[in-house]
């Protein structure tokens, strides 16, 4: 067993311990006054972090929760929508919209690639029925980076249709301005890029996307957004509120605040550009052949390597946890995260590692090659 | 300010701080073998608290959420369903029944009183098209246990109709044999007994609920009950798990198992006993007038004192959080509870307090005349 562990997965990712101890703390009531201005705070914090004016909800529930609620909340039964299907989280999308009742145009897009505005702008030409269009910012299972700036160019100009978009592992992972951009609803998880433990979500919705919410007719009670955004107003949730939870999003939230946004995404590009130079320097290639994603880098492992063995062999020798390959890319990729709660030197001795690991499991690198390639990023001013 | 914070509301109660600090513990991946482990281990401890040899599903919402999940798993779109409806949460059985375009025949319970079982098998004669019967073990707003053993005997014989029980004020407080007094349905959440944080819900289903939600239409996705079993038999959940809650429960079920439920059961019964008979010491009555609660005290405001006042009171001099009423006992009423992670000391200490409060807004009270009163009961063996 080593000594440590270190959590390079892409969500759950690791908690600062003050944000921890800050959770330790003895329960609050949820209707208590002190609690209420907690949730006040949060609520100023997380459009800070959403980059809106808009209310951003906050569910207590995974991920999922919130993409079943943007799915539920803006459509009604035998509602057209268009999915853009480029991984196994495009796949929930199409989920979701099946048990619903949605008519689904699908999008296919080949993993590892990203998603062509110019063909979503075709099939919203189409099919003009179409009412909304669901994508990933980051599609975690490919490591790419859907253009939500350009899809949003395209949907945007239509009043019919809205852009729901699914930023789970990417907000607060790099720049995603959601009023700037015109994005329609942004949907978050806890477990990524904002450092706390899975069990809080959240959904921001434009003046576009309220309207939307008011002709809907699917069955929702638990994710009822309306009802959500009528308890914030008052500084409550309609429900028990997840208290720990929201104490630690208030202490991750001052934590962001103070450093700020941009020096935090300015991180993230750096760790990444710094993996990534990494992984090509050993030789390997990257598994996102357009916009590789800024909070984490897949690799394709080399010719006769399981990815999967990368992963265990990492995992083993040095208590370094990354992700493989799912469904069908499972065994030919890793995946190493860089958001979050995770610094140079842990980039640094991961790669160090990850050297090690492949000459043992057979593919020769030259030792300090990665390494090397990554010091020289990181050199770089920011 | 008080120098402490006592917490003796129905929900949100008190963590215990080996607990806390459990959930402290750096996050793990949810598809690690350790982890899977601890799910595993969590299972097992779940079946004992829920007295079942059924799978108990965990999920990561309050809850509503497993009561929403019970309603769009077990019932079909026009399907019809019987709801005890005796206070705020029978509503909300209402409520969930009303977004899934379920019939609802409501059997309207007066507030402060529990159902008679006879009443139901009557309803349940002349519509034997009901499949499902919807109530709560114990309805937090007015301190009233519902007859469910009884209910069950009414359910169990007719093959086409199920007993849905909210559990989650109850589930961990008192006896309630799941497999025993053959529940279909129970439902429990993390912040009540169980001494956990909110954030996780849970649900036990019967063969016979099992099959109903082979046939089950409704749409369900986050809540997908047969989903969330098939992922629980590998030791997962579907999405990702709430690592710390679930680290938290492991050491809530540890705690539980070690004490034993006959020993919390009594405890409970006997601080129950001790507070109630406080109360009526001081010319005080129960809200309940059938079947009070072990769980949680409701009592009638004085004549011309508004309940209100009562918790605005004790919570401002001495810290301590009881719960006023709801609805159409707001002001009426207030309640203690005395469940989870509460011990003799607290509820002497309340009921001392609670003494001069109801002295300082106009009420007498002979001093110590409650507390003489609980002294007694506690006094006397388990």
């Amino acid at each position: 067993m080593n000594l440590k562990r270190y959590l390079l997965t892409p969500g759950p990712t690791p908690v600062p311990p003050e944000t921890s101890l800050a959770m330790a703390q003895p329960i609050l009531h949820h209707r208590s006054p002190v609690f209420m201005e907690i949730l006040g705070q949060v609520r100023e914090g997380l459009k800070y972090l959403f980059q809106t004016e808009q209310e951003v909800l906050i569910l207590a529930s995974t991920g999922t929760g919130a993409m079943e609620g943007a799915v539920a909340n803006l459509l009604s039964l035998g509602d057209t929508a268009l999915v853009v299907d480029g991984g196994k989280f495009g796949e929930r999308w199409l989920a979701l919209c099946n048990v619903y009742g949605i008519k689904v145009d699908r999008l296919a897009v080949e993993w590892g690639r990203a998603v062509d505005p110019q063909e979503v702008a075709r099939r919203l030409d189409a099919r003009p029925e179409i009412r909304a269009v669901f994508v990933q910012a980051n599609e975690t299972s490919t490591g790419v980076q859907h253009p939500v700036k350009q899809l949003a160019e395209v949907v945007t100009p239509r009043p019919n249709t809205v852009l729901v978009v699914d930023a789970i592992s990417a907000l607060g992972g790099y720049e995603l301005p959601m009023d700037e951009w015109q994005l329609d609803v942004v949907v978050a998880g806890s477990q990524k890029a904002m450092m706390l433990p899975p069990g809080l979500a959240f959904a921001a919705l434009s003046p576009k996307a309220w309207e939307f919410v008011k002709t809907s007719t699917l069955p929702k009670f638990y994710f009822d957004f309306s009802k959500q955004l009528k308890s914030q107003n008052k500084n409550q949730t309609p429900y028990t509120s997840a208290v720990t939870l929201v104490l630690g999003l208030q202490e991750v939230l001052a934590r962001v605040k103070n450093e700020g946004l941009e020096k935090i995404f300015a991180r993230n590009r750096k760790l990444s550009a710094a993996t990534k130079a990494a992984v090509q320097a050993m030789g390997l290639e990257l598994y996102a052949k357009d916009y590789p994603s800024v909070v984490l880098t897949a690799v394709l492992a080399p010719p006769g390597i399981d990815g999967q063995q990368v992963v265990a062999r990492l995992r083993e020798k040095y208590g370094i946890w990354i992700a493989g390959g799912q469904a069908q890319a499972k065994g030919k990729i890793f995946r190493l995260a860089h958001m979050g709660y995770i610094d140079e030197l842990e980039i640094l001795g991961t790669i160090g590692a990850l050297e090690v690991v492949l000459n043992d499991l057979g593919y020769p690198v030259a030792p300090g090659v990665g390494l090397r390639a990554a010091q020289e990023i990181l050199a770089k001013e920011a």
